[in-house]
């Protein structure tokens, strides 16, 4: 029989890379592709104590249904985070989502009819495409440079009369760049979106996980109109196995975002609530972020140097304050996927996630992002050095 | 400012039923509204000894990312349990959920375009109608006996030209009616599907909990022809905070509906899925669910004996094999959710769910379900005879 899909999944196909994510399970290959936080800083033993209480008794706290919008605990707990973060936000500002990928989700099904229009930097996150294709929209993509989304062109466009009903962006440590985008443009976003009346998606999961410079206030506490759709998420500061994230919005927004939830889910898992909720009030979190971004950076510095003292001139590379990735730019004529496919993989065993595929629009394939977070740092000098002189030979 | 929503969020809105809830948390206030499990069933004590396993050690098994399908092992375990219920499924077959409203918030996105005409049991499950709604379909309402879904009636809207695309039932022990579908009904429901070519959503969240009579086989271990999704749930045989259900499909539908969970979600909750895979490797979970069906029909045959021995004549009422429910009907010129209001909840002290609520198209008002699956026996007693007087009072 042939079955009638919905239009929508016109848009809904098996992602380009989906192939490439088998290296990461190969132990033979190194590979840099995934987005995965290190599982070795995870505070299993804090969880376990947490859990063994939450499970002692009959459950009906924590094994039985509770609110869509999430305990109401855990709200209060998230806003006083994001109040302390320059974001002045009540409980009902706040609603638990499983992960902040299903925060794009809900909002793309809040706002975006069939061919409207929205603005996303290029590149920009797959999960991101990968939400809001089922609601059909048309893409504009913003180039980037190293201060993030080039808002002048994004006024140009808005000028030329291009109507944007939502922007969506991954302000600081973006996925797939590792760039922030600076004060200054931030607050030009906000102009814009007052001026010319649209929506912003900040999506920022890795926030808290700066572990150089100054942080930079965030595009929600900018915001007097209600504009702002903040997504936050504790997959990177405690665990993406929880799959818990957050919202922080108008109580309007809330509110529907939280009908889209009940509708989409019931709720989250009570059990993971609960525990999430006792670990921020039982440990300091914000210590544990601590360890966590020495973490990162020792990694990440690995990489910067063998980034620059090993590999061939002509190819250019962020060098991230924060989150988790950085982005290469190889010469016009290098095609990153091929080159991973027929060399370094084969020969380094190497794997990256070509860049072309985080590319809303026109497609570009001489980028690749690099992820620092798994490894050992013995690791990436083994398999950086060894692309290092796999390039050098091809370049 | 005014934000302009997405078209969809014209048929998403709070449910009349949201203010009722309230009468759960009061504990003055005797509810058999709700349609929670017994939350002292739980096996929150072997669930205890499996998360601590799960969290001794890094956490990268149980914390960190997986499928977004679900965990490998846990789709075995679901495939052979299905097997053994008479659908012959591989792990292929099977994607994990956020419980099974999940399922149908994705299969509507899979299958519905707007205006697009979906069948449903008239009354219906509340949360069906919620997950289908932003998709935008018409309904058609076909009217229930004591063996279910009238399937001539079906079939005389079909003969007449109605074109479904979608078909929606609870077939065992129904919410909110209790009943099921029987036998002869399900192979006639299979054969309109195949004949006037239509998918079958199959909703069973409560089949395992069949506490007299024998099992009917499931529409899809009679569908030839990959027309029927299948879900199924833990919420009512472990713990609903788990938030873990299923899907069985043909490999074509359950890959779709897993780009649709990946886009939604990413997936479900690692730590979750890993205990319940655990749960059913280590524990007899049949033997756990005769433990769950005991209650029930002891707490099912309470109801049923104040119903029979104390309500005036003139109300009929539904005596379920399996679930959770019984569903009351008043006579026609009755109100009941305006009794509730005006007269049970202030002078019986006891609450329920108004029928109205659960119909997609005309709302009838003289219905009313009653869940009897969280009260013991003597609150049973207490809260249905204090009922019971204030209805012979009023009828």
């Amino acid at each position: 029989m042939t079955i009638r899909y919905a239009d929508r999944m016109e848009g809904v196909k098996p992602s380009a890379i989906r192939q490439l994510l088998q290296y990461g399970a190969d132990p033979s290959i190194i590979s840099f592709g995934g987005g995965y936080p290190d599982s070795s800083l995870f505070p299993a033993r804090e969880l376990q104590d947490i859990f063994a209480e939450l499970l002692c008794g009959p459950g009906e706290k924590s094994l039985q249904y509770t609110h869509s919008t999430g305990m109401p605990k855990l709200r209060e707990q998230i806003a006083a985070r994001m109040t302390t973060d320059g974001v002045a936000t009540e409980q009902d500002n706040v609603l638990i989502l499983q992960g902040s990928q299903q925060g794009l989700d809900l909002a793309a099904r809040l706002l975006i009819n069939p061919g409207d229009l929205v603005a996303t930097e290029a590149p920009t996150f797959l999960g991101a495409l990968i939400a809001f294709n089922p609601c059909q929209p048309e893409y504009l993509a913003i180039p980037m440079d190293k201060d993030g989304m080039m808002t002048e062109v994004l006024e140009q466009q808005l000028q030329a009369g291009r109507q944007i009903k939502l922007l969506y962006t991954v302000p600081d440590f973006h996925n797939p760049t590792g760039i922030t985008l600076s004060l200054e443009r931030r607050r030009h976003l906000i102009q814009l979106a007052n001026q010319y009346d649209f929506i912003i998606l900040e999506d920022s999961p890795y926030r808290e996980v700066r572990y150089q410079g100054e942080k930079v206030a965030t595009l929600k506490s900018m915001d007097s109109e209600g504009r702002v759709i903040y997504f936050g998420s504790f997959s990177k500061i405690l665990a993406p196995g929880l799959r818990l994230g957050w919202s922080v919005a108008s109580q309007e927004i809330t509110e529907k975002l939280g009908l889209l939830k009940l509708a989409a889910d019931t709720q989250c898992s009570t059990l993971n609530m609960a525990a999430v909720s006792l670990y921020l009030e039982r440990h300091d979190i914000d210590a544990h972020i601590q360890v966590i971004k020495a973490r990162y950076l020792a990694k990440k510095e690995t990489m910067m140097s063998v980034l620059e003292s090993e590999f061939p001139a002509g190819i250019r590379y962020t060098n991230p304050h924060g989150g988790l990735f950085t982005w290469l730019e190889f010469p016009e004529s290098f095609d990153s996927e091929k080159f991973m496919l027929e060399y370094a993989v084969p020969q380094a065993r190497v794997a990256w996630v070509p860049g072309a595929t985080f590319f809303p629009t026109q497609q570009r394939k001489n980028f690749a992002r690099f992820s620092y977070s798994t490894h050992s740092e013995e690791k990436i000098i083994q398999g950086m050095s060894a692309l290092a002189g796999l390039l050098k030979k091809h370049l």
